[in-house]
């Protein structure tokens, strides 16, 4: 059942081995006698070259069948090569064709194509060089996370994708019913009659793992969550999704100098993973999407993290020799400009800020003594900018009672998160990291919808 | 950052360590000049003996903050049990207590909970044995699943969540829509305005990533889904979740035969993996969840599934010496107690059953030459039931096409399915595999409510 793989056999096939090989046609050049297929399954970038002698029984009937885009079988021989560019290639014995590929109508023909073009055709585009990198990417630095976590004793946690609590308010949510739209049940006041709905109540899509990692955490000390989550935001950019994949561990005993250690060494990890793992993708995305791919992957594996306070952040930005489109004032948000200014000009290397004004943070960050900052961090990176959030969590009741009400939140609405601190409370924290843009920044592509296999944006949900 | 783990030190840990350990307590028993803490951090069933002397400076006062359910930090040395249960205990220097737990309120006491109260506190109940040891098991079985496919080079592909697609048209879907829900707009012939909406068309909830998953076997071979997907069915059972997580490979170049092959090395694999990582949890199950726990896995692990069509079950049925309370005949659905019948009393180990009645098959299965069947197949487990349905797809366009048709779908929604058969068609096969299915029979647990951490059930999306 499994077959020869082509990755595998251009690396470590021999001369004089015999096999079959499946795949499908990238090209067919016709010469004098014989032809050339360029071969490709799926599992390299690099094609496997095969040739068929005009000895083979019914050679100009198979080669008419044969085009861009057909699948085929072919059983033969590894011969070392003549030509340059591989040191292998299959002589054909026996060639089998699955299905042909209308050259008149296949979209993937040889020459190149734009990304917004391959995003209409969005179920063929894994079958080109730079999509099929993207995916063998994107699957290997999903490998590593698990790895990561998995080797140091976390639980992949399931998180629920339905949600009733709307905790952050964020007025961004995607509304889940089974209600007829056409006839939405009314009660008597002229409100919607959510008892009719498949919930009972209104149910939303959620937008972070966080609040239930942290239920999980209380009783099993490290988890991490691994999945979908979503934003009706209205952001036509190239760095926003509807729906996009989260990874958020969360640390029991833990504070938020523990939580910036296993951050820096989660991010070292990946890349080391995908350098090690898809050297080739990786060379290709340096050569052909962008140049500074490998410096940055480099760049986040061989140096120790700069970490620095908001408050230190700010004073350095403000004495910058540098015009920033924003102003910089204790108290406001960093913008990219400056995140950008502290990572590439300034460090040259990652670095974290800790420590932001508790005004412009979550309710649930841990407030400090000074009762102005919170113990968030952000990790800011060459090229970059911010790739991970996170912070320690407050694990006093009082403290996070009143942070609750002061953002107009009720607490009865998060009676069980408030349990938490009621029966055995500990200190934690964790972060976030957001996957789509985390492969974005790893294969250099350009445009988030190009690293996911079927985006979700405004006005659009194909496939 | 990393702390002492109890499942560690339960395992490796040597008289006369030092060591720092954090964790809940489950139990202090106050001696007359000492008390003994269990002390359990998530790693494991057992606890960890922690044993305060009196000598202890403020004993007194730090035994009275410590009560079940809350959280401490104990420094101390190991030293060799006297006790019966235990190899080894931690002799405490040094006890700090994170988070008290009032004995009055706090809902996890000694005494035995049933799993429908603890279900109305799931944000406590994985600190209970039962539900430390389920959520164990799931995330080995989720490791499992990752490492067997990694290892066979498949790619994990994230197929969307939200769809615009209902091809099974099987009505229980979820609505995804950013809509005023009390105030949906209209067109002027009252008409739902779905340009209004954020994708700009109905949207819903996914029920499965197959057809996207055939994409990117198309491109890369073989490739899995592990995600979620959901179900608005309105179902008060033990087996039924509105939102679920399924895992589904496909492969591309293959057909029935090697997908039952794929299929029952992973149920396989899974079984050994669980059975070799959680041996403590999983004899837990066995002596207080289902005495049979155990014989179900060896039965999956050390036997080659048998294999028989639909038509030679249907016969074995008719001959059965049993009275079914559902009839038998060609061209009905198998009912649970014929497939219990074929699994535990006939065969006595798993049966896949192949090749069922097209009619009753969804019309991506592949038509067999005789017209009537499809080669389908369900594998049956003793005492599980359908734990796998999978089949070899469809890869003719004309006959695919024509099954779309007659089953009152329009050929122009599934325009990319189509697509995959117009341009380089291969035969290719997949399955699906519910994981909390998987996962409450792996554990024995009664209700599938008690193998995920936040069920969705009707009227229920709590947490």
């Amino acid at each position: 059942m499994i077959n020869h793989r082509i990755a595998q056999i251009l690396k470590t096939g021999q001369p004089e081995e015999n096999l079959t090989v499946k795949g499908w046609v990238r090209t067919k050049r016709e010469l004098k006698g014989f032809a050339f297929l360029e071969l490709n399954d799926g599992s390299s970038l690099a094609n496997l070259q095969v040739v068929i002698n005009q000895d083979l029984p019914d050679y100009e009937a198979i080669l008419k069948q044969i085009n861009t885009g057909g699948s085929v079988e072919v059983t033969g021989v590894l011969v070392a090569s003549q030509g340059k560019g591989q040191r292998i290639e299959l002589k054909a014995d026996t060639v089998k064709v699955y299905g042909d590929a209308d050259p008149e109508t296949y979209p993937l023909q040889k020459k190149r194509h734009s990304f917004e073009f391959l995003r209409t055709i969005a179920h063929l585009r894994g079958r080109t060089n730079s999509f099929g990198a993207v995916f063998r990417v994107r699957n290997a630095c999903a490998t590593a996370i698990h790895q990561f976590f998995q080797q140091r004793g976390f639980l992949w946690v399931h998180t629920p994708i339905i949600t009733a609590s709307d905790c952050e308010g964020a007025g961004e949510l995607f509304s889940v019913t089974n209600f007829n739209l056409k006839n939405v049940p009314k009660t008597e006041n002229q409100e919607i009659d959510y008892s009719q709905d498949f919930f009972s109540k209104p149910a939303y899509l959620t937008v972070s793992g966080q609040l239930e990692a942290e239920i999980m955490a209380m009783a099993f000390t490290n988890v991490y969550t691994f999945g979908p989550t979503f934003r009706a935001e209205n952001s036509n950019t190239s760095r926003h999704l509807a729906e996009f994949w989260m990874v958020e561990p969360e640390m029991a005993f833990c504070d938020l100098d523990g939580d910036m250690d296993l951050a820096e060494e989660f991010l070292k990890y990946i890349f080391k993973y995908v350098m090690e793992t898809c050297p080739e993708d990786m060379e290709f995305f340096n050569d052909r999407i962008d140049k500074t791919v490998l410096e940055t992957a480099n760049n986040i594996i061989n140096n120790q993290f700069e970490r620095l306070t908001y408050t230190e952040a700010v004073k350095l930005l403000e004495k910058a020799d540098v015009k920033f489109d924003y102003p910089v004032s204790w108290g406001a948000d960093l913008q990219s400009e400056h995140e950008r200014y502290l990572a590439e000009q300034l460090f040259k290397k990652p670095v974290i800020v800790t420590d932001y004004p508790a005004q412009i943070k979550a309710f649930y960050m841990r407030l400090s003594d000074d009762e102005k900052t919170v113990r968030a961090m952000d990790i800011l990176a060459p090229k970059i900018g911010e790739i991970i959030g996170g912070s320690q969590r407050e694990e006093r009741l009082d403290v996070l009672e009143k942070r609750v009400l002061a953002q107009g939140m009720k607490t009865e609405d998060l009676w069980w998160y408030l349990d938490l601190r009621r029966y055995g409370t500990v200190p934690h924290a964790g972060f976030g990291l957001g996957f789509e843009r985390l492969v974005q920044f790893m294969t250099g592509m350009g445009n988030i919808r190009d690293v996911i296999p079927f985006p979700r944006t405004p006005q659009s949900a194909e496939f």
